[in-house]
């Protein structure tokens, strides 16, 4: 049974459903329905596909999702990032074959269909933690360069004018500066209004529907004023009535094309779902949110989806925050939203006909600026300079050449500074802080006594083959600069997290030639798991157990005359070690 | 003046050259020199060169090594590994060609040419740091794997048999098995006794320069009895005179195919050399080796070499050893080897015409099992399995699939363990020891002192991206673990050596949802660099400056009664802060 829950999650709750929760599930249900229509339209727009496929994507995953994900408040459908990430992805495969459009459609839905397989195997596979090499910065930059370009694709809507959808900033603005001459001003001025009217009910009508209410408003003043006589482009006719299944055409030659693009898909969007699933878990205490599982609940979401027509779908940032403000306590409120949206289809798309297409850019925009930090670079700059590299060349190299090439300048730029980090860690001369038993670093503090015949040593970071060479000669420095009364060396090995081969092999030589020159080598505060590599490596024979120390100050008391260590015999006993190859 | 002496070193010993310096120089010059002889013959079988390009190589890079190296013992020339290498890397590009054997020579040249101008830029931009990630278990499976590699492509010469080059052990073992009934048993005898007697040599008359004596001894043999009419293959006339300068010939379609040969070649002879020049270096105090410098000094020697007809060159192990050995205290050695060798091209190249193959495949056997190191791994088995799976890693790859891709493979293995190993640290809960002031991981010392109310965790390793997730499991568990009575949390930040902004965000948000459940952060023991990313990044807000503390116990005295902290208002500011965006 207690299997049964872990990998049907809706078992853990949907039997012991209390009426206690219906009320705050069928609010949030409802207002994310309703939500969900004119994102469904617009982010369809985003991904060029035509409007109905948003509708179906905003319908069969999260019924999906609500079986099978573990997180009781993230909504899935369409997002704005995938949306673009299939437009971007698709128009260079699909479109290239002889019926286009077609052609279009079959290969947004056979990419949902390739990203849910990956989803679900990654999930099966235990691979939840590669998002882990998403690092927050890059995530930033990649997140604000998209909604960059996506609010940049939407121009063309609210200008009226026609220029090729592109996923490079420069050569839409420049598309657009060229074409701007043909500006439909009707046009314009329903975007402007669209966009001004949601930020002001945004700010000051929370309760009110926004983007619904515009829609609303728009289809009656098109229709009234016959505005689509004037040039304003609407989306025009929606088929009525559900998705008949269907099985993806894996006839088509695009097929291995799009692998590369479902698979960046499937660790974006994934990511996007998990960083909201984890931040809404903490605010509730009554479930846990499971990395692997959450990838099956969106693969199968994505599989079952392209059956019924469904583009690629995940968590959407905003209506999950919706969702948990309007009170959703489970995945009912999924199946609320999804009937919401199936009552849509089946009766409702004709009311859509005159939406212009301005009014779903302008929701588009309004929802994208949202998506831009700027006050976490500015912070970035104060504190941390490395991440805010990571940042700007993830934000400049989405923004400019692709997305993918984004996601992989941004991860390599994290593990190039891990890596580089790691070869030069900060090494520090410490020194007891006079009256009491701290020792700090001598060049942050002042008041500490330097002696002549002593070097306290601390290493910050794990000692492993990069940074061999790197410590030997910092070591080198400091015993040179101590001059020839050194007598006893202190590594304070509170901060080594890891000591490889290389590592313990640099030590042993290090030792056994200082020990020629009459320095001696101690080793102090080494937490278990690097205490555990000296003994068994064997350093602990050339080091000597009587010069390992749980504390500095111990390490200490043996320079004093009456706890003196016979030094000469730890000599004579390094000399008759032969070189063991360690 | 100190420049001079820094780019060109020889300027640092020759003008103070002391006549004691002058008898260690000597003999030293004198014992490589007669070493390189048979070596440089050797090596250009393993080539697959004309046995006058190894002494070509033996002769000119050594003499630009004296001028420009940093080293004083290493002994620079041709190599078993770089022969290797060069052999498996030309030999699938240059003999495609028409003229086969003229191809291969001008390529194995040219590629000296390449690899030096490559070797002069890394020096030049500082680069010398890469060879760092080549770490211990890398570099022996490498070595391991090439030396065998190396062995198993003498068997021909053993055997008197014919077989294809080839650089995977499969192939040789079964090439050789297909030819083995062709053998002739007079070049398997002389092979054999040429492998016992070196051995004998080495082990018991060390004095005595094996190679050259069973050199001598070997072609007074075939000269006297004739073998060479019974099937023995000689080496043949080798010409004599110094090389004619000539600039390498650029017009082959080759050229671009060398390039990636030419980068391989270039890291694993700097990696060669600088291991030995480290190595010997420890043990004299009297210069310093600077690996920028030393990557000028092997590129210009591979570079004027490939003008006098050398292939690729660097430092050898066992020719740096003997030198080193034989007393050399300045590069006066290399130029008296150098001249020894120029001596025989002079006038002695004819004495080595009745030199059986068979015997130089056994000084190459014997040369090369001594690379093969079978006790590093066994002591790996014992305390580092991640650096065992390197070695194993490189040692297969390289044995089976190719010289380039063993490195790869090391390589790609050793930053993989360090990425994976950097996301879960190593994560303890700490006590203190009765009686003492050590706080220890409870788990490994029983005689703690556990306590409801308070968790003390160490985390052990840089948080950041890709294990703050990791963290903020584990502190849950911990958390969920001591149950409601829990009040404070203290972090020991001592093995923390870094914080990134993914980090400090999940501690600012961590921190201020404990907060609402009643729980308090403290942090304690955090290094200098840590605690500067605390108080700018404004985490230090979060936290609160009163439990911020230099260490553990200090901590601890908070929850003293007559010591308190006042929590609540702690907590008051800590909900007074709005959701800053860290």
């Amino acid at each position: 049974m207690n299997l049964f829950k872990k990998y049907i999650p809706i078992l853990s709750w949907l039997p012991s459903y209390k009426k206690a929760a219906l009320s705050g599930d069928l609010s949030a249900g409802l207002t994310v329905g309703v939500m969900l229509i004119p994102q469904g339209i617009a982010y369809a727009m985003i991904a060029g596909l035509p409007p109905i496929y948003g509708l179906y994507t905003a319908m069969t995953p999260q019924v999906i999702y609500a079986i099978f994900g573990t997180s009781r408040q993230l909504s899935v459908g369409p997002t704005a990032m995938d949306s673009l990430i299939v437009a971007a992805g698709i128009t260079s495969i699909a479109t290239v074959g002889s019926a286009g459009a077609e052609n279009y459609i079959a290969a947004a839905i056979m990419l949902a269909f390739l990203m849910g397989l990956m989803q679900l195997a990654f999930g099966i596979f235990k691979l939840g933690f590669l998002v882990n090499f998403l690092s927050k910065p890059v995530i930033s930059g990649f997140t604000s360069a998209a909604a960059i370009i996506i609010g940049l694709n939407q121009l063309k809507h609210i200008f009226g004018i026609e220029i090729p959808r592109s996923n490079q900033a420069h050569s839409l603005l420049y598309d657009t500066g060229i074409a701007i001459n043909s500006t439909n001003l009707i046009t314009l001025c329903l975007g402007i209004v669209t966009i001004l009217t949601i930020i002001f009910l945004k700010k000051y009508l929370k309760k009110i529907p926004a983007a619904l209410t515009v829609v609303i408003l728009s289809i009656l003043i098109v229709h009234f004023f016959h505005l689509d006589l004037y040039g304003v482009k609407i989306i025009g006719a929606i088929p009525t009535g559900l998705p008949s299944p269907a099985i993806p055409d894996f006839s088509q030659n695009y097929f291995k094309d799009l692998l590369p693009l479902a698979l960046t898909l499937s660790l974006i969007a994934f990511m996007e779902a998990i960083s909201q699933a984890k931040a809404i878990e903490d605010k509730h205490n009554d479930y846990k949110v499971d990395a692997n599982q959450e990838l099956i609940a969106l693969g199968l979401g994505n599989i079952v989806g392209s059956i019924f027509k469904s583009y690629p779908s995940t968590g959407g940032f905003s209506r999950t925050a919706v969702n948990d403000q309007s009170g959703a306590k489970t995945g009912m409120s999924f199946i609320i939203a999804a009937a919401l949206v199936a009552l849509t289809l089946l009766f409702l798309t004709p009311l859509f006909y005159y939406l212009p297409k301005a009014v779903l850019g302008g929701i588009i925009i309004v929802a994208v600026m949202g998506l831009i930090n700027i006050k976490y670079p500015v912070k970035l700059w104060k504190y941390n300079k490395d991440d805010l590299i990571m940042l700007l060349g993830t934000f400049a190299v989405t923004l400019t050449i692709g997305i993918k090439e984004g996601i992989i300048v941004g991860v390599t730029l994290s593990l190039g500074f891990l890596i580089f980090r790691s070869t030069r860690p900060h090494i520090a001369e410490c020194a007891r802080i006079e009256g009491t038993d701290y020792f700090k670093n001598v060049e942050r503090f002042d008041n500490t006594k330097g002696r002549k015949d002593l070097l306290i040593l601390r290493f910050d970071g794990q000692l492993y083959f990069a940074n061999t060479n790197y410590f030997k000669e910092q070591l080198n420095d400091m015993i040179a600069k101590k001059g020839p009364a050194l007598k006893l060396i202190i590594l304070n090995a509170e901060a080594i997290n890891h000591l490889d081969s290389s590592a313990v092999y640099m030590l042993d030589t290090t030792i056994k030639e200082l020990c020629k020159k009459e320095i001696y080598f101690a080793v102090a505060g080494a937490i278990g798991p690097v205490r555990d590599i000296i003994f068994n490596s064997g350093l602990s024979d050339t080091i000597g157990k009587e010069l390992m120390f749980a504390e500095v100050n111990k390490a200490l008391e043996c320079l004093d005359e009456d706890k003196a260590i016979d030094f000469e015999r730890i000599c004579k006993r390094i000399a008759l070690q032969n070189n063991s190859n360690l």
